[in-house]
């Protein structure tokens, strides 16, 4: 139950810088699988370790829900580093001593990738609710975009949790060629009912905002925050787990024992979901939380076999899936629900459920069983290039 | 799994009027557990069936938290019977043709009963958040009163769910006399950090409501209907068990198999919620869903053992505790909890975990198995009275 720490350990990645790129342009934009066309795409991203000289030794980042490109390192002060520093860095799971890390904002995000919030060229106003509904693919067509202007053509390996974990399974399904191997943390191949219904009032609670302006609020001035915050603070719920919500706060009083008797912020918890919903203010636009949910609310990559059986079958990448045991946003039945559809047909996939009380975000801690089932698992051959001459001798 | 008839059967306690009465005065006002003086309250209620010459069969039904006194019988519409219909009328589990039964509309709530959102007489405008905050014990100390009004001293039972269940427990530890018996269905004696995570998410929805109004809204002319709705709408996830939601909605689209992408209502399960949402706006007040959440937040009478031991020492009457195996609002470890106390006090106690799909919501549905357990539990002999007689015979 103890056995996290929360606290990076070991050398990290170091300072780093996020760089920017335009991708596409209005002679070769993204086509969306809406259709729609989109161009250009600035694109955020950040990199540790070095390419080695075959450019064979790349690894994808792909960011969850709410994340960024920054996920390790530090911009300037070494106690505030990225997202997932515990887990990429020297010697860490993901070890830029070896390989080559790239992490990129998601398309639609806000977080210097054009989303919602950017300036429409054409228009010189921000996109708001103008801006395309994109997918999960459209996501992977920019990191594909990303990876080609650095030049590299087939990754390493592709990991990602939750959000993440759902790019890197469609890329590994469209573009089998381009995965050495596949890594899915606390991810899904399709949402549930009720994984719907917890994006679904998310979104409303922004929708009805008075100040959402119908997602205008950017042009005039104006901010749904009361709407953004409870989204946050009711997908916060979602992260923790039961057991460790009672571990971490049980039904303690702010200050003291003595009850306030009141509306204002009393129990521990209540204190802890208040500041979630208010740092989240300061990082997150709310436009990019309705495109970001419901591009997750649409992926279904199994939905029609017909169609993923073929795609399942050119699939020779291996694949580590992990869950964990306290998750209920996305608990160990979608993980298991992913494994058996590959392994039905035939993809190495390598299945771990960690033991661990702290629900979904168990992703971001350092648990010693999860780290290295990761490092071992990149530490494995990959199913193409030097691996499968390995695999011949 | 399907073992569930949502309509009504058999007879119903048929035509029905809720009256109202007006307790308390300023002269012998209601001392609340603030120490607040509370004077007059009008009170909310409905009777089923005829109390008898000794004034022993009645039964109260202490109603959740959205609940209201029409528990039964229809208003002259036989087609929309009250929210328990199904439970209590002739020759149902809450037998009618035995029982006399009352249910009353909660202190602080707004179907009839002296709340926030009543006139103050003091000030000629509505209490607002003026309205004194008030416990658990406050609701019961209002039923109280209206037994006494009706001349009843003793009940054969009480009997609640959820909130309700958690009035029956106090009222049974505090006035072990007045109670024959007690029923408690998917209730508990404390919330945990999860379940007040939730009320306190619902709370800050409504607060955050521009049209809030710091609770005078109702002044002012305004709603805060955004802030209510979403708040329900979060809460009627936790209504639902994941297994309910996924057989009742799935991934199924409200209209047809093309998804629509967009934002607006497209799967069944949106449609759902959004409608809960809507339905609820037209007959609860927000200030009302503040007052009674932060109630049973601050419900814990376990909490002190020292205080509670001598009382439920001195408790005889029987308890039956219910909960449904998919409840995860307040899951089948709050009952045991309740349980393991009474028992290890030497309460009398029956426990019965029910299987049912439907999560908290089972409360209210017709599952064969939970209203024979009633009906039995509520046909056996009592702690006291004729009953004691029957024993000692």
């Amino acid at each position: 139950m103890t056995d996290v720490v929360h606290n990076t350990y070991g050398a990290s990645a170091g300072f780093v810088t996020t760089q920017r790129v335009e991708l596409f342009d209005a002679m070769r934009p993204l086509v969306l699988d809406s259709g729609v066309e989109l161009a250009p795409i600035e694109v955020a991203y950040e990199t540790y370790g070095e390419l080695n000289a075959d450019r064979s030794n790349a690894i994808v980042i792909c960011h969850a829900l709410t994340g960024d490109a920054h996920a390790a390192g530090h911009h300037g002060d070494p106690t505030r580093p990225g997202w997932w520093d515990n887990f990429i860095g020297p010697r860490k799971p993901v070890d830029t001593d070896r390989f080559f890390v790239i992490c990129a904002n998601l398309l639609g995000g806000c977080m210097g990738t054009t989303g919602p919030s950017s300036v429409n060229p054409a228009t010189e106003q921000p996109y708001g609710l103008r801006f395309p509904l994109f997918t999960v693919g459209d996501m992977v067509s920019v990191h594909r975009a990303l990876i080609t202007h650095l030049g590299i053509d087939r990754l390493h390996a592709a990991i990602g949790g939750s959000l993440g974990g759902m790019q890197v399974l469609h890329w590994a399904m469209e573009h089998p060629d381009e995965i050495g191997a596949a890594v899915m943390v606390c991810a899904t191949s399709r949402l549930t009912a009720q994984n719907i219904a917890f994006s679904a009032v998310a979104r409303e609670a922004i929708m009805r905002d008075p100040n959402f302006h119908g997602g205008d609020y950017q042009r005039i001035g104006a901010r749904p925050d009361a709407g953004l915050a409870v989204a946050r603070m009711m997908a916060h719920i979602t992260y923790l787990s039961e057991e460790g919500m009672r571990e971490k706060f049980g039904r303690r009083l702010q200050n003291g024992t003595t009850p306030r008797f009141g509306f204002d912020v009393d129990f521990q918890v209540e204190s802890y979901l208040h500041h979630q919903g208010e740092v989240f203010l300061r990082r997150f636009d709310a436009n990019s939380y309705l495109y970001l949910t419901r591009a997750m609310d649409y992926f279904d990559p199994f939905d029609d076999m017909l169609q993923a059986a073929p795609k399942l079958e050119r699939l020779h990448a291996p694949f580590l899936v992990v869950s964990f045991d306290s998750d209920w946003r996305f608990d160990t039945a979608h993980s298991r629900d992913v494994v058996r559809v590959l392994a039905a047909h035939r993809v190495p996939v390598t299945f771990r459920e960690i033991a661990s009380p702290h629900g979904h975000d168990s992703f971001l801690l350092v648990l010693p069983e999860y780290h290295r089932t990761v490092a071992d698992f990149l530490g494995r051959p990959t199913a193409a290039g030097s691996t499968r001459s390995a695999r011949a001798a």
